[in-house]
């Protein structure tokens, strides 16, 4: 039996661009997205069809957290803040949801140690990102000591590692990652809002235009 | 206001016992049970008389995840094991729920990063258990490290520690801690069976005797 490894899929590009850095190693490919109440469902969908593109195995997880309030990227009766790209990344914005990335990268956890996957794939990056604490390298250094006390796997001693291939990677590079890898780019969806179009205003959508604009590559999702 | 702690809440004696503890230190108490898919909700309706009783906050989550049926714990189907006291503890039993801790203390982060709390509490036990990796002080410590580094209080250096309280006591140091911090312990559900009485077989019920033997303390659930 091939190698497992777990994939977070967000249906944005950079989690789309894991599965695919997965998939060419030769992993099978379980895919986990979590549905926590985020303002639409249309990244959930992303996922789902990037996720049959890939020929992963798929599992969408249903969590509401009710205490979740406290982000704009949740709670829909919030504004949502619109940062000048020079500034994003400084200070911890609205949209952070608290823990996020901890329960995420557990629940992860959890579905590798109970199929036997070896790796934990996140799409996490510090680089071009909006300043969340969950998306700093020493965050997954230390959930990978938890990988490796807290699971059977790591128990004993078969490996249960966390993956974060584009953690120090700006968003050019990952545009071109995923071009390489053959990311159904088109397919991805990155903004905040789920409006028929990508707002064009949002953090994740100014990074994602900075990414491709630095690239040289035009956009297929626009 | 008062400074805050998340206690996970499961219902047994352990964690009654860390409710308690935080009680007595002077919390304000958010105490956060997880529906898992467990064999039973006895334990889930002592949590909530339990956090009642100690005047706590109480959140009951349903996180269904649909890869746990690999556990006896969870999956009804299996047979639970009737392992000799003597033995309890070496290896991992067939009642190890992949994950469950690091997903459940993830929860318990995400919560107290979104309400304000410096302190998540989890009843583990290290000592007197079945041989869970997650039970262990090295896999806690990790995750101190997981919520200095992951989330908003940690990053903004409010401090967000996770407490165990119970990790290197022996059942009868818990059972003569929950009567003196006044722990409603007839309240308490230990047993992995949810008849009308423990059943006496279980991983959970033999420590619990135990314990309650060697503090010399007749067990008011019995």
């Amino acid at each position: 039996m091939k190698r497992a490894a777990v994939i977070l899929l967000s249906g944005g590009l950079d989690s789309a661009t894991c599965l695919y850095w997965a998939k060419a190693k030769g992993y099978r490919l379980e895919a986990l997205a979590v549905g926590y109440g985020q303002r639409h469902r249309k990244e959930l969908r992303a996922a789902r069809r990037i996720a049959a593109a890939a020929g992963a195995r798929f599992t969408l997880l249903r969590v509401r957290l009710p205490w979740l309030r406290t982000s704009s990227l949740v709670d829909a009766g919030r504004r949502l803040p619109d940062i000048p790209l020079s500034r994003i990344g400084r200070g911890i914005p609205s949209t952070y949801v608290p823990g996020r990335n901890a329960v995420f990268t557990a629940l992860g956890l959890s579905l590798a140690d109970a199929v036997g996957a070896e790796l934990v794939v996140v799409g996490a990056n510090a680089l071009d990102s909006s300043g969340y604490p969950d998306c700093r390298p020493e965050f997954y250094r230390a959930f990978g000591r938890v990988a490796r006390t807290g699971t059977k796997r790591g128990a004993k001693g078969q490996g249960l590692r966390i993956a974060t291939p584009l953690i120090s990677k700006d968003k050019a590079a990952i545009v071109r990652a995923a071009v390489r890898l053959g990311v159904p780019v088109r397919m991805t969806w990155s903004c905040y809002r789920g409006g028929r179009r990508p707002c064009g205003r949002c953090d994740s959508c100014k990074l994602r235009a900075k990414g491709f604009a630095a690239a040289g590559i035009a956009d297929p999702a626009l």
